[in-house]
């Protein structure tokens, strides 16, 4: 059965998945992008972008290990772009150039309808309006017995957690204090009590921390 | 210089240093105590007891630590006891017992004046109603050169963190969600920026980050 997997998600000291204000310019808010320095240190990271170098280890294995046996992605639409309210004729084609890193059908959750954009490389982006189980079900659909991995933001990471549909939730926590933003451990409801820790490790750079649901 | 360190804060992975609704029964809060329970594994546990037994490693180094090197200590008075408002004719004289693990000096931050209580072990109970800047000079002088240990609870260290005073800052923390209490790393205003990590290394149970100020 396929399995809803978040991976290496960067979360601050003080809990925060993405900085305040998020715009253009800043996908992850104020401050966010210090969340994602330990990635660009990584050889996952250079051969994602084809440059040379970078350090094997813990944070490269896990940042592997987030796009192996994955058929399908969800997301929420603030990781899609900086786009709020109705697309009108809007031509955002999402934060990765014409060659996104999926290469595969990416469902991102929206209230306004949109066409699905068929990028290069294989990556489809599809606009899903009715909600989290639609995508879910859509996403294991095109995953065809793969896992569905789930992107960001917070708020749709905290949907799913509260709907009790995540199966594996990898945050890597980042050791500074961003002081605001988003808090991804926040709002949770009753779904706080049915995680528990299934893997705790540190690098260098950040604490690797996996939870599930309780057997 | 004495140094204001603040050792083993055990916090949850959303941030909580203590549950909700502190009581004579829950003295952490509800679910509070679960953020204690690496601790009871250690052999620091078993030396403190009396008990045989109990795990050598890091997190029994870390809790060592943060009896090393310690001339005196401020606690917050929810920390000391569950009286609240005036002491009346309240006899509590702490958590602890006729012996409490201090042995020394212990400054507790109250709005409301006590006399001191001497108790078995070396231990004496002072209670400052004039702020954590003069408790921090009681201590200090107390302290006879070494350094100082802050205790909890949350609201005691954020004050002394909002005002620049913590030296070395040392959390455990527990992958657990809580989903209720009182989050430390909150309400910081700028401090948040004044702070860097210094260490980081997980055991099987807790994650150890240690903040210190920026250089």
């Amino acid at each position: 059965m396929s399995r809803l997997r978040v991976h290496s998600f960067a979360i601050s000291l003080d809990g925060y998945g993405a900085g305040p204000d998020q715009t253009i310019d800043h996908p992850l808010g104020v401050r966010g992008e210090e969340l994602h320095e330990w990635i660009f240190e990584t050889r996952f990271w250079s051969e994602m972008t084809g440059e040379p170098g970078g350090k094997e280890g813990v944070d490269h294995d896990f940042l592997v290990a987030g796009f192996t046996g994955i058929g399908a992605w969800i997301m929420g639409r603030n990781m899609f772009g900086p786009v709020r309210g109705e697309w009108g004729d809007s031509d955002w084609r999402g934060w990765w150039g014409d060659n996104p890193p999926y290469h595969q059908s990416v469902f991102v959750l929206t209230h306004h309808p949109h066409d699905p954009i068929a990028m290069d490389g294989g990556t489809t982006f599809h606009f899903i309006t009715d909600g989290i189980e639609s995508a879910l079900e859509q996403a294991t659909a095109a995953a065809g017995g793969a896992d569905i991995r789930l992107g960001g933001g917070v708020a749709t990471i905290q949907e799913y957690l509260r709907a009790g549909l995540v199966d594996d939730l990898h945050v890597a926590i980042v050791p500074r204090l961003l002081g605001d933003g988003e808090r991804l451990f926040d709002r949770l409801g009753e779904a706080v009590d049915g995680y528990e820790c299934a893997e705790l490790v540190a690098s260098d750079a950040v604490v690797h921390l996996r939870m599930v649901p309780k057997r």
